[in-house]
């Protein structure tokens, strides 16, 4: 069970497999359908990119379980009809993997050699104030910082007010590491500066992460490297 | 090459290597013995425990190639003489792995469904003021946060002093969630709050992870999730 883009990059290892995919934002009719297969008997895995604990469906997984029952596909309530078998008593294991700024991490070099906060800049399930806040802070505290999400068609104009406000904090030199694909076919890695980071906004889109370094962070050889604080 | 404790649980799939290990607190030592080997012709792995590029071996290993030469073992400086064959052309991969944070939350549930920080508590590297500086801040943004280095045998005031600062944050019934040795054989994870935290005190140690929820993580069925945000 999984967003079909995700199903697809894992077909080669599920061919004897039956398989459920649906598109982008379709993730609670997904989950809801995992939960109704597993209540019939199935062995079922819910398919993340990256590490699903991550921003990824094993929370909506969970949080679908421990309702009173399961909602399964069919009318009424947000087209889903309630079925009354109580599903917490289905086993769940959250299997962890690499996540996504991981694998960023390790084609840049090494940005998150020391404390790092990560912030999703996706507003739609979040309110923007929030987000802005907790970019204050993870700039305001030197933390390595991680942006997810950080622009979509849609959504243009969030990256360019998150780089302000870190901007406030950050000196125009601070290293930036910007990542698409990574571990994937066409995976590319950039590394720039703060202050022209917006050269980049172009090459930018929903499967890009952003690392942006500390007021430690070096580049090297095209390497960024966060000092962890050895004496080297 | 490795820190011991690390080599013996990966004995069984490199039984016929050559190998190399020490103990904590060698990490430069380390490093740079498998540069020089690299530098002999060799095909090292410096082997890590999570993620080698968080809080790992990483960033050593690429700030100590870098420089004007390398240090290997001998004598002087350090106890290093200076070798002056140029390494930065030696390749380095940075191998993504499981960062232990995340073998921790997939033990607790999903507590990592939203923006999150982590700090490490470990003083010996980083100024205490720097860290009880992002404690603060992580703290106020509402983060999730992840503690690394806790407590260890000689360091034990750090971690109340920590929870002393996040609790003027967050409600004393926070879930907090604990999980020594994540994917190892004794392993052990435990759901709790935030105002009995310090019950667990004698738990916690270096190879624990401690994660605490935002102001909307919640437990259920003995699980610690933190909601993305779905309608559900």
């Amino acid at each position: 069970m999984g967003y079909k883009t995700y199903i697809d990059l894992i077909k080669h290892v599920i061919q004897d497999k039956e398989i459920f995919s649906t598109g982008m934002t379709q993730e609670v009719e997904r989950c809801n359908k995992a939960i109704e297969l597993a209540i019939s008997g199935k062995k079922v895995a819910v398919v993340s990119s990256g590490d699903s604990g991550i921003y990824g469906m094993a929370g909506l997984v969970l949080e679908l379980l421990q309702g009173s029952g399961v909602r399964g596909q069919g009318a009424k309530e947000n087209n889903f009809t309630r079925i009354t078998h109580h599903a917490s008593h289905i086993p769940v294991s959250i299997i962890p993997g690499v996540p996504a700024f991981c694998a960023a991490a390790g084609l840049l070099g090494a940005p998150l050699m020391h404390d790092f906060a990560s912030v999703s800049l996706s507003d739609l399930l979040t309110p923007w104030e929030t987000i802005k806040k907790r970019l204050e802070m993870a700039a305001e505290g030197d933390f390595v910082i991680i942006l997810y999400n950080p622009k979509s068609k849609k959504r243009v104009s969030q990256l360019k007010e998150a780089i302000d406000i870190i901007s406030t904090h950050r000196k125009h030199n601070t290293p930036v590491g910007i990542v698409k694909d990574a571990t994937r076919k066409d995976e590319e890695a950039r590394v720039t500066v703060l202050g022209d980071i917006s050269s980049h906004y172009d090459f930018i889109d929903m499967s890009t992460i952003v690392i942006i370094g500390n007021s430690t962070t070096f580049i090297t050889d095209g390497k960024m490297i966060t000092p962890r604080g050895y004496n080297v």
